[in-house]
């Protein structure tokens, strides 16, 4: 039976705080799809929500209608168990990269649509581009045929992908209806449940660099993802994770790409090796390929060492049409006309390394964008010499920016050497892995 | 200095439950016609007033800023204290007809801009406009000119006036944000207060047939009138009146206004009468031509006993091309082709007699409209034969149903039947002026 359908009155009743019904939100997105919900509506109901909130019930219904609104993968041919992973964002954060393809060694399907980078923070599209000819955008039948094959593909969000998310996420950035728990939700889960996964691993980015600057909130939003990620029927884990220093030594697409190969070559520096074992562990429980965190992570470490992994990323990249060249050396990435090196003013230990500041830093120097329509410059970014805890000598650098002309990047040195705080005392250290949310 | 205008930090500054500046407000709200702030931005702003409400610093800036968002007139040329009156809608409510010359008569000017009826209540435009020949629209000089010469003139507000108003009123309309008192207060006083006037009385229904349904809600809105027009310099007073039955005996335009004219030749309904003289003597009181009450209502009284308040009527018919033997002859504006009787099932008291559905009766007989676009039928309406309190035979006539068919009229019997409740006993009669709200 349908409901009869009144935008006016959902309005009215998410205004005065009752609970829609699965079939009213059903309604409400197939409605707003066909035009008969306009924008005006839409936004006031978006600040509804924000005021008064949606049950877990709701969120899943929306979440459900959201990625109903598009195309919905099945990969029917692909046997093994799908799993995928989602970060809601950090500065540097290339994990994706290295932990697809060392999952899928791991005999875990990862079929996995990324995004590209918009404010301070990157995106993964937007890294993968950087490895010249690799294509991400793909039909889907080649993209199954990819994950079956190699059991890993990459490809960017089509627009086939959760119609009805775009539009609405489009209406929240200039509504200020973006912090919004179960509208967040929902978003993120509608676009990776329409991959056809059977497992979803999250990365819930706490700290000043992260869309969510306090462990409270975070933990909200982790709670929330895995809850309603759940009652979708999908086996959901959530990681919270600090994003207060930038992951790892490089922000910037080619940079971070590079960084990412070198992980998978068994090298890297230890933050960034360290997360992605850990998410990759939490990726093989859900893929049932091992019963336990320590052999997940024991198999995945042996995945590096072994070169299998490695050899994943190439046979991916080849199946895209990327050069495996760029794959094979990867410092062919890393080709930008000026490089500027930004100097310690004092001796001392790295206290901090801002992320935010440096986010920021890489989107003026190119490597980022403030509106979805601008392009990035896959050769700029910021090479970290030193990481929170090193000890620098006065002159000694703290980090390499690499731009497209040399008076870029020296616009951006007096930020960069802001985003360092030396201390006198060796900091003490700080974990990435927060807190684990599961049910 | 102008505040450097961004809508979406207005809408999450109000989301978050702030306060706007006076500067903020009229930025918004001149940006808004200047297209810069796009209607989905001003939907979901006015959503977060709903949610979080506004001071009534706020109310009276949002009330400046749309008052000036068009033409505001001065009438300089108009000598006398200028005062009009608003009532916030209610069913038979004709009372800005005989009571605006009536006051003029009396050596207060009148400039009234009036609406047209929409939903269930009618509007003093339709009924103005069932006396042939009467122009609502006039250029602002002849306006000032009847004004100046004649004392009182009743027109429809033009597309200069308020614009920002009208556009907002009609998202508010489709985005369920109508029933919030600081975005009516706004409603109202912008629209008034560009009339030029100095005072204003308000007419606050309460009841199953208004706008506000219990008197809390209504006492709230009368006193942000007040308080809010007070601050913006205004005399203002507001009265709580009953809206649970039809004001007088008629529904419908050609009634209704035959109605009116039998109040200003000293005749009618004791109830029309009675809220003509209460309102006609708070508007002499802030026009200064009396000092109290009793002197006014006294004044009132021999303006309708003398013929001179139907003499100002019939000059201003006649300044405005209307017929001025509709207004001598007044029993010629009812001349509907179907006339239905509906009689009592029983003998009893009337104890009530439901102003909403015959409200909505009307409607369904072409009296009002439920869209804008709609037109209406002057001749349409219901005549009650039978008000609260008086006793009825069984088979005798309660009301009398005016159609264009009588297929039309006999689609209404039922509902007409069904607004009388008829007892054994004669029910306590109830005031018709609830409260008065003054500074």
């Amino acid at each position: 039976m349908k409901v009869p359908f009144n935008p006016v009155e959902m309005i009215r009743s998410k205004r005065d705080g009752h609970a829609h019904s699965a079939q009213e939100i059903g309604n409400f997105i197939e409605q707003f799809g066909a035009g008969a919900v306009a924008d005006y509506q839409m936004s006031a109901w978006l600040m509804a929500v924000f005021a008064r909130g949606m049950s877990d019930r709701e969120t899943v219904a929306l979440t459900d209608a959201m990625l109903h609104s598009g195309q919905v993968l099945r990969l029917p041919s692909v046997k093994p168990i799908k799993v995928d992973k989602h970060s809601t964002g950090g500065v540097g954060d290339k994990i994706s990269i290295c932990l697809a393809p060392l999952v899928a060694a791991c005999g875990v399907a990862v079929p996995m649509f990324s995004g590209r980078g918009l404010g301070h923070t990157g995106g993964t599209l937007d890294k993968l581009e950087a490895i010249p000819g690799y294509r991400v955008q793909l039909p889907a039948k080649r993209f199954e045929r990819i994950v079956r094959e190699v059991g890993v593909s990459m490809i960017g969000q089509s627009a086939e992908l959760a119609p009805a998310d775009r539009r609405m996420y489009a209406l929240r950035d200039v509504t200020a209806t973006v912090e919004c728990i179960p509208l967040i939700v929902a978003s993120i889960l509608s676009k990776k449940l329409a991959e056809g996964i059977d497992g979803l691993v999250l990365d819930v980015k706490v700290g000043q660099g992260a869309f969510m600057k306090d462990a409270k909130s975070a933990r909200a939003l982790a709670q929330a993802l895995v809850r309603v990620g759940t009652a979708a029927g999908k086996r959901v884990v959530a990681l919270l994770t600090a994003m207060d220093c930038p992951i790892g030594r490089t922000i910037g697409n080619g940079l971070e790409t590079r960084e990412a190969i070198e992980i998978l070559q068994n090298a890297g520096p230890a933050d960034t090796r360290e997360l992605t074992l850990t998410l990759g562990a939490e990726m093989l429980l859900l893929g049932k390929a091992e019963r336990s965190l320590p052999n997940a992570r024991i198999r995945l470490e042996r995945a590096l060492a072994d070169g299998s992994a490695f050899d994943r990323f190439l046979r991916m990249v080849e199946a895209h049409g990327g050069d495996p060249r760029a794959v094979e050396r990867p410092e062919r990435l890393v080709k930008a006309k000026a490089k500027i090196e930004v100097h310690a003013p004092r001796s001392g230990y790295v206290s901090d390394c801002a992320a935010y500041p440096l986010g920021l830093s890489a989107v003026a120097l190119g490597a980022g964008r403030l509106r979805a329509d601008q392009a990035v410059d896959a050769s700029a970014g910021i090479e970290l010499c030193a990481q929170r805890g090193d000890r620098v000598a006065r002159g000694q650098p703290l980090a390499i920016i690499h731009a497209h002309t040399r008076s870029l990047a020296l616009g951006e040195v007096a930020r960069v050497r802001a985003a360092f705080s030396l201390g006198a005392k060796k900091p003490r250290p700080r974990p990435i892995v927060l807190e684990r949310i599961a049910r």
